[in-house]
């Protein structure tokens, strides 16, 4: 069953997908080959050693896997490793940024919200704790963890960054 | 020394602020006298019972104080808690929001790039774990902690925030 | 105790209030008399015969009182009702919209999010049910209720619009 | 007789729709067999057990069926629904928000529209019944109903959605 | 001689275009075989027994053809009526709003800056003959004339919409 | 009563008004006077000799007044015809454009979605009746009209504009 | 060699070109063919009788060619005329305006700063020696000349257009 | 006869400019100084020795004056000339871009209009003619000529700037 | 000679200035005594023991003095240095960002067009040299030099920033 | 392996990838043969005796070859240079500009916040030492250092440009 030509089938409805527009075909890949397999992220990043953040990040083609863990990648997945390290190797680098912004997807959307809401007084509170300077979004570890709740269960999103001071000179 | 009347002066340079250029009159009045107190928020949320990071919101117009808290903030900032109640008492509510968006301070574009570089992974294992739903951001809890490193301080940011499972009907 | 002249005071926190920055002086008037009154929408609007919607729209700018409605509001909220017919009487019309846009307030995103997520799906229910044309927001009834449920009250929030057919020529 | 490739025909006219243009494959698939089978979303949301708003926002891919709806969903479309849990079973998450915004079709904009006049007003009288918090957009379920009137029939559209108190901390 | 591949070519052009990129595949097929015939608005518009700024708007899919009309269609354009029921048909739904927005094409753009120069001063003679509410663009008849004028002829472009008061509640 | 200093009221509304924000000093005093004598934009375009919407045009500073025009209109409006020539006299030249763009206001916002459904309808039947060119919107006279009906009266729109063929060279 | 399947190669790089985007196919046959023959639009200009700006604008669908100098065209580009008078002929018209704005290439973005810096003056001096009204972009001739200069050679780009006084009605 | 206050009076009209509301106070003291005198740029740009679009831009503050300029122009339009010394002087550097983009106003629209129509084909001819460079906004001189015409008057408006060829390095 | 209430005169020129207006009334402050001492950046840096670009930027609001460096200022400007401290000392924090985006000014326009044009391959020599991370602009120091040249002095302007390489977790 | 028709497949992940969208063919041609061949651009540049950053440029179409260029690059990357000139040679020109702005990659953001937080005290400084013009970005020499230091190496990013004078007239 073919679904790719819907274009110009009975109904007027195009077939690409917005969301993940900015996903190269090589990590497009990885997305299919989990599925295929129906692995999860923590089961991967488990096997390479990593966080499932960062390992989602990097199916995204937000982070940059070493020649080492996409070797392992290959072996969890069952893709030939060599079209990886052709396609996501060490020539290749992340263009990070994944739209659109303001974000349409609720999940995505209340990360926004905590920044137009909580961004001015999480700033006030960084420059009284540290002084002038900036949390590092580069050297930055972000973890996404699950809190029991008999009220409802909560999610735990943690950033743990850096504190860079401003140069003076 | 006035220093209000500076938009006629001899090199054309006016005097709004548009980073705070939101607050509210009241709200303003409770940063001069924290200013005037020399006293931080840290210090407040303790006088307060409440965490630093839930009354800088609040400071900023971005969170409701109970009448009870007014009073409290009016003791602790030597301010005649009426004045508060008058303004930002019981028939207020917070317009919340505060922009500018894409933010241009540094501390807080680095959360709103956490949202472009992480959020379609932060919302992959958030399915993964959860299901199809979202992180509240209103039933949510915000933290910063200073972690000592000797590499370099770390600035630990925690959401908290229940998780919401999309209504069927 | 000024509030008034905070531009100029230490910390730099001006005075203006952008959220509700369309709305005109005699608009303010009746907020102020509201609040110091201590009167809801709902007893405004029952002094008046009509919904308390459509009053908190009428104060905001956004729909307009008949000179009649203005003489009770007067009495209502201590007003010379003089001022309001000379400001929001026969010659006075309705500038609609107020921003921003997209809202950056959790209350009223989350009824942009309703359209953005459930706007196709609507206008698809709405086509199958009546044909081509839309639902009126000029011939429009709004309505906000209360509906109590043990698991955490709800709001319903109803849109009652006259169905209009396009028109062939 | 060929449609698709009209784009190097005689007058310049290109093929692509952006109206839909987020919708993904799989879920273009739904569209197509609804037409086929000249089934309205009321009869499918009836097989389902759901309700029909529900329903066309699941095919929009804006709500998730469970693999037992999509198993239904096939026999009523006469789609083998394994090809359905393939591409929209337990892996799949809606990436949820279709565009444009604001929205130029006329019956969406109706909707925007309401958010900009009635915005505010609804969130003054949600505070005023429910204090400090939002109507959910997730715990939400919507309704259109047809309601006949000898001057024009009636769309009534309703949210009900639960209500959240902001949290304190 | 294919004109189709010329993203290859020497000089970097592409091919699509913009312009008629929200036209659906269906409305391309009229327009094809309009040029092939040679025929205009004008006589098609004769042959349905509508005007000819009716029948440019269906054609770029903004408004919707009867059943009927289809088959008439079919006859004028030759085109087999069943293509044009299958796509067009009573399944069929427009997406109104053809961008870009600001226009480019100064046709286009003088219209709009109509809004820009005359929209307040219309709104205000609206609401001096009329009261509060709108001229509907849903129940509204548009034609374009031609004014011989010796010193240019002259586009007459009327806009005939039923006055929609403000529903009151 | 003055109702100026609302900013520092109890309830945080202020009070400049976005909606006429782009009108000049000279232009309210206009509207003010016309307010005072409670005449219409009909009567004081009889006593010029001169369409309504065009008068109501330049009231917007969207047109300009000769000098003759502004004595007589001192005389209908009871201002010293001096402070008129001096403010909107022959060196004052109109700014043309009142925002907000897309306008919020939904009597415009009609009009521009005229545009956005119907702008290239217009422009294939313009280009049909009169080939390569535009409609002036300079050269061009508009007005308002009011067409009783029995279902609902009909407001006529018209524009009358040159045809301006596209120079070659 | 093929370079157009380029997508899905090593690295991560696509094969559109959006500053030629809104470029159709036939007026892409005509950049080809310029291309493949090395003449330059200086030449073409003279065979066709025009301006060499003219030229380049109908190349880039900016203006519209009479069926005599598409003959013509076909001639100087060795295309055979009917394929131009079947995409470019008497039922085709030209779609105004190319992207992206602000412009990106620095070329084009000096034009669009001198109407940045100089717009005002060059209105405010128009308004001087011509009243109220504006310079024709329609009926406006545009060339670009090369002046020597021992200090560097300068271009000359001269736009010359009719100037059209606001109606009054 | 105070126009200033008009923000409080019946009908809600403000009194600020947004045309030139990014003009600094000096200039328009320049400006309030020449409507007195009653002299046209011409004139000025005469007594001064320079061209009347280069004068008009200084008093827009997008170009400056010399010193001597200065002290010419307090002797032309009756000022002080110590004043201008002190606020356009040698410490002052302009800050040039005077919007609203894209431009509402129609006279400076139309330029606009001809870098978005005639922008690509006027890079390609300057390519042509002088290879890979731009010509120079900055060491540009810009003049508006009036051509008469028995057809119509008509603006010749010429840039006249250095060409400047890519660095390679 | 009062300058400030330009507003209400003859030719309608407001006064504020936008590209200043993101500085706080204490910045202006400083700008005001340094135009008054006619004194340089490089003046005021040799006295700070800073370099000019740091200087500038704070006196911008874009860097924050030390009260070391404010009582020098203070020295330096004639201003008393409590006044500074006051306003600018310990518990002040920079709001960094100044708009308005894309800038207009041209000196800064090529800054921007720098990223614009050179963004992409800065960003691939960074990787190629350093690997995966980023230019630091928080640890980077900037500088202005100009370099003496017969063809026209050159401007050279240094970024010096830490590379920061992309934390894996 | 083919990882092209991936948007067909389980997951809806499509192989669009914006970064590098407006990359032509030819370009990403040399993006292709120089992974293939392992080179890094030092290299390449010094095989042409060009700097990196320049060819690095190129290689993004944002800067032009000389036909001699093309030779040796093709002989660099074992390409037929015909193929080269064909496409890249005397006729192409560059379209600069390469989005998305603002950036969200966060090597090219921090140069655009670069812009934002030091271009007014870079204009500052740039009057300050050269007077009213700008710095060139076309006759400007851009590169990129590393400079090893034992707290982390650094980057020295150099922008070398002529001062342009601007022209009075």
């Amino acid at each position: 069953m073919d679904i790719t030509d819907t274009k110009s089938a009975h109904n007027p409805i195009p077939t690409n997908l917005s969301p993940y527009s900015d996903i190269a075909s090589a990590n497009a890949l990885l997305f299919q080959a989990k599925a295929r397999k129906g692995i999860s992220f923590e089961k991967i990043a488990e096997a390479l050693g990593r966080d499932e953040v960062w390992v989602a990040a990097a199916f995204y083609g937000q982070a940059k896997f070493s020649v080492e863990e996409l070797r392992k990648l290959g072996q969890v997945l069952d893709i030939n490793s060599l079209v990886l390290t052709e396609h996501l190797g060490k020539d290749w680098w992340p263009n990070r940024g994944l739209g659109p912004i303001p974000p349409t997807d609720p999940v995505i959307y209340r990360l926004y919200e905590g920044v137009l809401v909580y961004g001015h007084p999480i700033k006030a509170i960084i420059h009284e704790k540290f002084g002038d300077g900036i949390m590092s979004m580069i050297d930055c570890k972000i973890n996404v963890d699950k809190k029991p709740d008999p009220k409802g269960d909560r999610v735990v999103l943690t950033f743990d960054g850096k504190f860079l001071p401003y140069a003076q000179w």
